[in-house]
């Protein structure tokens, strides 16, 4: 279709890099305000590209299709963090307004300066150190004890940025993929936790309440809104903290948090600054949306109430397997949870693929206890995703 | 941007003929369904146009513009009821599936049809008379008394399709347009109400809690579900006629039917086989969403819950002034009432057409009772429309 501008309604333009199912579910977001909303999309069927009209196509890391795509934009904000550091700052050089910024950024895209600034902020993490090679992770081992975990520190290999090495041969095979690499205790947590939360330029902030993320093959596939059982203390704890990190660290749109609860207290494993998987619940359990609160955010208009709409909500994702023919499964799904709440990203089903989720809300019919939640979110997911209950 | 079907999830393509702001809210909720959508516009820059990636440019009173988009889609429903029956007809001929098709239709085209079928499955309307000139008036208006109402039997003149007569010589203006026209009785209500339901192909069907529709210059300004202090047993009553009517009348899809509550019980006024201004506020507040619930009826898909999330929800309608620049009114508005679900459709401001609507849930801090509520919704959709309070 051809794109005219003029018979739309006025308002800025936001530019979203990337356009996987974050950038889709933002898009769907600002259908309802009234915002115009643009993707840089590597192909026309990426998630996103598949349902906005105002794709650009272009690579994120290269400055040229980064600028073009800038020039058409009032806001550039991101689904992921890949666009090179210095191409972020000579746009911010060129005049354009990123959300959030590259010094922010940065802290995402370079995890050993990540745990740099937060030990600076007084912020607890898991004990760390550089690794350059061998001797130092059996340097800190020595310290920490066997497992240690390894992560690269920018971007990661093969799809994988984590490796949890029981030993020093383990170690050894990471350190040979040639990527810069830090080491860190293996936490003995109790659980995974996150904490989401929006601010804006002009400095207001929100918090969602704080959720459980349950994790499978390094991989999250369940989120609990809010977290069982937790303290309010510790919640309150987590708000806070992850407010003040978006403030320390001038993060503008939305910041995720991963924590880990430990009997010591909270750690925090992971910074997001973009809309995040442990927040997709908020769609429909929230009064305001994550993909709708980054979109306030990162336009500095102020922030929607982030409060749940229910005692509790259970997010599942949903994984491929090898039968592509999803659609079909929809009958099976409906037919046995009405209340279950279906989106899917329009991607290619593949093993192991995300390719949508579920979520659920009490149901004076089926149950509300979290056991209950848990189940219909899981049965459903795992049909949309396997065929098989 | 070019359309790449084979990169996209299969599955049915659902199209709908008309662009205006139902289109729009039934292609955001095609997204999260992964289900392809296209819609037939007049004009690009209509309000589904804008954001729908898969736009037919044309006519829908031109069988060949409709023959063609039909050729793209499984599944061919509509945004309003104005495509000519004998189009309908032909199309259906051709093997095109229509939900609803023309048989049901045309009880919305012709409003005569309408209430003779009403009349003869037994179901309460005001009494009601063919017109063809001011005798046929002035005979039913010695019987029923002055004002009487008189209705284009189809479509209308200058956007309207009632006029309230309170004299033959009003009645002769209108008879002088020279449309056809069917006269009605003046009937004194207490409030208007709107059952809204669902029917798919293998006739299941949902019920949304009934809610009041409040008018005001002869257009629907506010929404209240459900509809306050309403007896269970009218409202069970609404809910079987409706669900009733789906049923004899073949509709597939959504069917709403506007009632008057009076003092003898209630009577049909309206009937529309779509997503209706009386069920925007199940986006937030049911847990499924009309435009979601039309998709999945006319899909042959099993409908989903229509229960309310929320013991009382309240929907304001935003109409247009003569400042055209609504997005400079953002800011007040969130800022005033974090938690308003603010709906925009991208229409160019004019006065008195209808722009967008607010949503408001009720909200531990502001008040939860109805009259806080309408005071919420109604100021925000004040604001957003007029730019004052």
């Amino acid at each position: 279709m051809p794109d005219h501008p003029d018979s739309r309604s006025p308002g800025p333009v936001v530019g979203m890099v990337g356009a996987g199912q974050l950038a889709r579910m933002t898009y769907q977001a600002s259908i309802a305000l009234g915002i115009r909303f643009r993707v840089l999309a590597a192909e026309p069927g990426e998630s996103a590209a598949q349902v906005c009209p105002d794709v650009q196509l272009g690579d994120y890391r290269n400055l040229d299709d980064l600028r073009t795509f800038a020039a058409g934009c009032d806001v550039v904000t991101f689904d992921h963090e890949h666009v090179p550091g210095p191409h972020l700052a000579a746009l911010e050089r060129a005049g354009v307004t990123l959300r959030p910024g590259p010094e922010a950024l940065r802290f995402t895209q370079d995890k050993l300066a990540m745990r740099d600034r937060l030990t600076a902020l007084g912020v607890a993490c898991p004990r760390y150190a550089p690794a350059a090679g061998l001797d130092d992770v059996a340097a800190f081992a020595a310290d920490s004890g066997w497992p240690v975990v390894l992560k690269a520190v920018s971007g990661g290999y093969d799809g994988r940025g984590v490796w949890v090495c029981g030993t020093p041969e383990q170690a050894a095979e990471v350190l040979a993929h040639g990527i810069a690499v830090m080491v860190e205790e293996h936490v003995e947590f109790a659980r995974e936790l996150a904490a989401l939360v929006a601010r804006s330029p002009h400095n207001q902030g929100a918090a969602y309440p704080v959720v459980q993320t349950v994790q499978g093959d390094g991989v999250c596939r369940e989120v609990l809104a809010p977290a069982p059982h937790l303290p309010a203390s510790l919640a309150r704890e987590a708000e806070r903290l992850a407010l003040g990190l978006a403030g320390s660290l001038g993060v503008t749109g939305l910041l995720a948090v991963e924590l880990f609860e430990t009997p010591g207290g909270l750690l925090v494993n992971e910074l997001a600054m973009r809309p995040h998987n442990s927040g997709h619940w908020t769609i429909e359990g929230a009064r305001t949306s994550q993909f709708e609160q980054h979109l306030r955010a990162v336009l500095d208009l102020p922030l929607g109430a982030p409060d749940a709409v229910a005692r509790q909500v259970v997010m599942a994702n949903v994984f491929g397997a090898d039968e592509p023919d999803v659609h079909s499964r929809y009958t099976h799904v409906m037919a046995a949870d009405p209340g279950a709440r279906v989106h899917m990203y329009g991607k290619t089903p593949r093993p192991g693929r995300k390719i949508g989720h579920v979520t659920v809300l009490p149901d004076t019919a089926l149950g509300d206890d979290i056991d209950a939640l848990r189940e219909r979110a899981g049965r459903a997911a795992r049909y949309l995703g396997e065929g098989k209950d």
